[in-house]
């Protein structure tokens, strides 16, 4: 039996966990179910501070994000962590994360946990990211962790949904390279070099360094500057300075002095008027990937049943271009009868 | 003056490299003209050989795909390369390994080089480098190097576009990790463990085969049955058995043998049925792209002035859910008038 959306919405805001992870999986699924759903909560969500979390493999970020959120409980304040990993088809490695996690939140009632491992998600991992973002913070958590893995393309797009942005390095990942190829220093808030007890982490920090120099980052300073509190010299990011922290989060080293530069950038983003536009921001980014995602669906769903395999056929011939067959077809449906396509879409 | 598509694809196809480089720039644009030139160029498609090459930073990728051409050059045949960078708005690392490829490729007619390092390109970057590896198919370079950098989603997609997918592991970047995380060993028709002259190159394979078995794999076999000619029995791939081969691209050692594999690798393709197969799955690929982009650009086009402005006005009062605003939003244009949409996609 399908769960009904109003029902589900309504169980998890009076706190009900099962209701809660139903409903997650239920806006993870693009559906008209979903979309009610999403609807339905909408005026109950913009409290919550959302904090991305990501770095390589090897970094560290789920020690570290465990341990930010043991440090937000501390405070009397609830924490939601989504685990996104967007290159594995295979949730092994969320699986494994997760067991880590269990061992050090379970029992708690204001941690709750998410893992997002699903490479193939309907209309892109960042839209069922934000979803499930929006219900979270719908249902009152006041602190989203949304951890991702890698170095590519789909973090960024992830992180463009947080209000703030941590990039985790570490020492002994080949870091002068993925520092500068791997083009996520600019989406950062704060910047952590962990693991600060292995060997390489100087040369961890003095490889940011050059490759905030690389990209010519107006308020760079040497290295040189670093004083012993093993905060460096930050550099500029829309009057933010950006600060370079380290940690050791496997033992919760340094974890403390990151929350408070989180604290300090929230402040910043609400007095400098840039919170109000994160979240004007990620709501038309919302948008414009659902409305890709219902453009295609409403096309798709108006084709007879055998127009595609017939659409197949002529690129198999090579009678006509991708390009070319893929701007024909969308002009053909415009123009043609709507009937169809109203039938399915409404 | 904007180039005339018809005339860059006529001088193109007589070997005019300038009217190639600007034929690549108009495909990258998705305007009109691009799918005009796609057009134009189409029929001659189909012949060259797509290799895909992939890996974390700091795998020595862009030194192997330098000797590879050079191991086809010295065949007599031709290769065009194309260095994808999905995660880098800016080209830094680009042009770095540009500077190393010039040096050893230079001045010889028979090896092109492009670079596309654009994160925010126009309707995904696995689209544009579909239509950059057409062109260079249709123009005649008989083999097409498609290089990514990367561990993320964006270097699977692009690896879709290719015939074989050599998959480029190296000692020392937190292997046993990547590996898992990665997802990106099951797009592998060769895995190449580089740099064996680095220590940690044995414990690379370990974690490799590790991998593999973590991902249950059927041909799994143990690593003692590795023998002295440094060929790791392979793994099974759709009935290809997938070789793990040891080379060190910055002097070459090796690169023979992993053109040879390449080459079994496509009689393999051919005589399964797998080559024409894997055409039309990137054809389809690239025409679903297409259509996607093509869909929101009529609606976008189609758009009066100030339209976009009250859409975000309502999403900033939170009036309304941005999910349901799009679901409102595609409603009410595919039953509105179609005037407007027909002007500007036909």
């Amino acid at each position: 039996m399908p769960p009904n959306p109003a029902d589900l919405v309504a169980q998890a805001l009076t706190g009900n966990r099962l209701a809660l992870a139903r409903l997650l999986t239920l806006v993870e699924s693009q559906t008209d179910s979903a979309i009610e759903a999403l609807n339905l909560i909408f005026p109950a969500t913009g409290n919550a501070h959302r904090v991305g979390i990501t770095g390589a493999p090897g970094t560290g970020k789920s020690s570290l994000t465990n341990k930010l959120a043991q440090t937000i409980r501390r405070r009397g304040e609830t924490a939601a962590i989504l685990a996104v990993d967007p290159s594995s088809p295979f949730t092994g490695g969320a699986i494994l994360g997760d067991r880590i996690r269990m061992r050090e939140c379970a029992g708690d009632p204001g941690i709750f946990i998410r893992s997002m491992a699903s490479r193939g998600a309907l209309g892109g991992l960042s839209l069922t990211t934000n979803a499930a973002a929006e219900v979270l913070d719908g249902v009152g958590f006041d602190w989203i962790l949304v951890e991702t893995v890698g170095t590519g393309q789909a973090e960024v797009e992830i992180a463009s949904l947080a209000h703030t942005v941590i990039v985790v390095e570490a020492p002994g990942l080949g870091d002068e390279i993925q520092a500068i190829k791997a083009g996520i220093l600019e989406i950062a808030d704060l910047i952590l070099v962990n693991k600060t007890d292995q060997p390489g982490a100087l040369r961890t920090e003095s490889a940011l360094m050059a490759a905030f120099h690389a990209a010519e980052r107006p308020a760079y300073r040497h290295h040189s500057d670093i004083d012993q509190s093993g905060i460096i010299p930050p550099t500029s990011k829309d009057g933010w300075s950006i600060p370079i922290l380290r940690t050791n989060a496997i033992d919760g080293e340094g974890v403390d002095a990151v929350l408070a530069r989180v604290l300090e950038h929230r402040t910043f983003l609400q007095e400098s008027g840039q919170w109000q536009a994160k979240e004007t921001q990620r709501m038309q980014h919302a948008f414009e990937q659902s409305l890709r995602h219902a453009l295609y669906t409403a096309w798709h769903d108006a084709l007879p049943g055998d127009a595609y395999d017939d659409l197949l056929r002529q690129l198999n011939n090579r009678a006509i271009s991708p390009q070319q067959l893929a701007r024909q077809t969308v002009q053909a449906w415009l123009t043609g009868s709507k009937s169809e396509s109203n039938r399915h879409i409404s």
